[in-house]
């Protein structure tokens, strides 16, 4: 029996002048990329430069829309209503499913990008917003998001496809949830990140206490922008080779 | 022999707290809107609405790509690079393709908006990058312009397909442009557009000198944002309809 | 002794080709405006239009700061870093200061604008930020804002002057808050607005529950943009002439 | 007698989660900087954190206004109208103004940006927006801009002080342009810097073609957000240092 596993990295946040993340070598290490649609980084220009470099790679395309919020980088939570959530997270995806077929490729699945990732793990009403528009495009496109999340619930309800992620380089509690980064401990260091990330290949995570958990991840997350980002992705991707694992994009 | 043409408006140019026109009422006298895409008007939330009232009205649907300029609302020329313009109305189309499939229709054509529009009537760089945009989109969407426009040529050389417009309040000069607004007489009275317009369904334009020209006319543009917008609209519609003329898409 | 107070409304709203409100016939009836400064209304030709008016008019202008967010008109919450939020506030008054002065007159006070007033109320961080803004920008120029509210502590703490303000057209509860316009009653009716003010400028509000309460307020807020917002606007204005009360800027 | 030249670069360009250029090392080898003001780059906590460090650096502070374009980096023309673009220059200027106030410091001159600045050479109706712009915000700001440019020419009429500048990395014509960067030898090679500025300094250009022209530069523009800048930078103040010439601000 041969164990696989998605890597997935934060691309294509390159906005005008500004640069970000060297992402052609993070696609040499990942099997799926995020790409920014434009809300809260990601001119039309870098989406088609990410796809077709996407595309010449052979790495798998997932959306990534934020909220409205170029300034914040869609880091920071906004109150928007539901309704027009949704209508923007359907404008993003389409734009890039254009950007991406220009590219002869496509959009495979949709990761939403900070804030708002992090606002529908409990928003009931804005995960239902993202599952809706995620439905309206294509309801065979996976989400790709936290386990025991609402937006796991609601798109499960809906009928959407889900895939489940891992971060390799966060601690966990034993609870499963992610160790607020206010904490001590809640990322990993660099050696820590290895024995973590093929644990999780095999199914498990060890919290922060020691617990060991069950986790069924179909994809870990690396960073894409941090210092050291390529190296890490590297590096992870090759304990995964060592162990076994075969990587591959989830969708 | 029956006569057809095309009546075409600008809807969809809300923003946020802001609206602009009737569309509702608009979309009762015309067979084609042309909608906003975000750049210049039309936030997500406004283009699905916009795209849900089409589908129940049956209303044809364009894509109204312009330059990223909403203080300006796309009336300004931008010195765009022609790469960076394709991918703007690429990504542009593209969002309004997604917004137009959930609400249960699509995008029939393409019309570019305002200063982009005027710019690729003559700018023959600006006007291939439109062409590319629409090619790499789908190379069976017409393209929705003036005629003997750089943009036209281009797109027959390209193999994409074209239809022509005219519009229903603006005088022509002898040569077949029109008239300056600079120019006395260059919006025509609401007594003159009715004759205006019965004539352009039956292949003629009378200039401003009194010379008769022969026109091709698929579509007459209607404004939809001007005060008496929605009677001239609606003034129109029942003038060709007097004169024998259907009204319906070209696309 | 005689008896006075300030009207104040929101203006300068409108947006590129998108306009919002009377603000020319608003201005007749009130003694202070706020005015948007470019981030969620108000490009810099609008708030330039808006500071000529009010220096023809004789209108006391004060600056309307808000969240960066034009497509959500500044009405949703976004959870900004506090000292983000403080340069942001700063910038949007150094603007209006800008325009003010080429326009021959001047900022006399702040009221943040929709969900940056609503938040500040009892966000005490965002609060703060407001403040120290304020502060950095002039700190003699008045803070107009809500009884009992974080803003108005902060302010007094931090040695700003404070202006109090009270709505013409909302109920309040026995404990002086808003009633919550998802409660019946809680937007007044036109013949009860003219009560409601005349009692204002006397010290006193009739809670919904028919409890009087004492209200020391220095300004009554009358909306811009909905409506029969000028003639509520000069009806307000009416009667509280008729009762004897001058109005006029408490700046 | 004493030669003295002032050093100026654009910096705060930086915008949310974008950074660009080097700042505080610029900041150590130039005598003036002109700060991003929102519109091309420069976000109000990037003011904010510029000025702050000129404050403490000792460095003078112009504002670098540009055209609304946040994508394209201020540097596409866009055919603005000029009442619209001067109000758009006080927004900008004023905004700059309160945030250098917070700061302790103050806005000591103009210079416009990217395609602003080059448009503003030869566009006689913009240039004299801009000019009415910083008549209306403050008469006694020096202009920082090109000999015998439009703007140069509006500034003097309008009794507008102005100061000239030249290029240390580029070559002249033999008429005192700049030449074009479509031309080989446009941008000079760094050992030709170094000779440049120093016949700069001493009020002379050798042209392309070998041409000394009289040159009565106020200051020289190096660049800040190119690879090797800061050394490039630091080259240029050294070189001048050795040649017996005092860096300091003309404003």
């Amino acid at each position: 029996m041969s164990l696989a596993i998605d890597l997935n990295s934060d691309v294509g946040e390159s906005f005008g002048r500004w640069t970000l993340g060297d992402d052609r070598a993070i696609m040499e290490s990942v099997s799926s990329i995020n790409v920014a649609c434009g809300f809260h980084a990601g001119d039309p220009s870098v989406m088609r430069a990410t796809c077709r470099a996407a595309a010449e790679q052979g790495v798998t395309i997932g959306a990534h829309p934020a909220y409205r919020d170029l300034a914040g980088f869609g880091r920071r939570f906004i109150d928007a209503d539901p309704a027009e959530l949704a209508a923007d997270v359907v404008y993003q995806i389409g734009a890039l499913q254009a950007v991406a077929k220009a590219a002869g490729t496509r959009v495979a699945y949709v990761k939403p990008h900070g804030a708002l990732y992090n606002a529908i793990v409990h928003h009931e009403k804005q995960a239902a917003a993202v599952v809706e528009a995620v439905a309206d495009i294509d309801p065979t496109l996976p989400i790709l998001t936290l386990p025991h999340s609402a937006v796991l619930r609601a798109a499960e309800k809906r009928g959407i496809p889900t895939a489940i992620e891992a971060f390799a380089d966060r601690a966990y509690t034993p609870d499963g949830s992610l160790v607020s980064r206010t904490q001590p401990g809640a990322v990993l260091r660099e050696d820590q990140v290895q024995e973590h990330v093929a644990r999780i290949a095999e199914g498990h995570i060890k919290a922060i206490d020691g617990t060991i958990l069950d986790v069924a991840a179909d994809s870990i997350c690396v960073h894409g922008d941090s210092p050291g980002a390529v190296a890490m992705a590297a590096a992870v991707r090759q304990t995964l080779i060592d162990n076994g694992v075969t990587i591959r994009s989830f969708a």
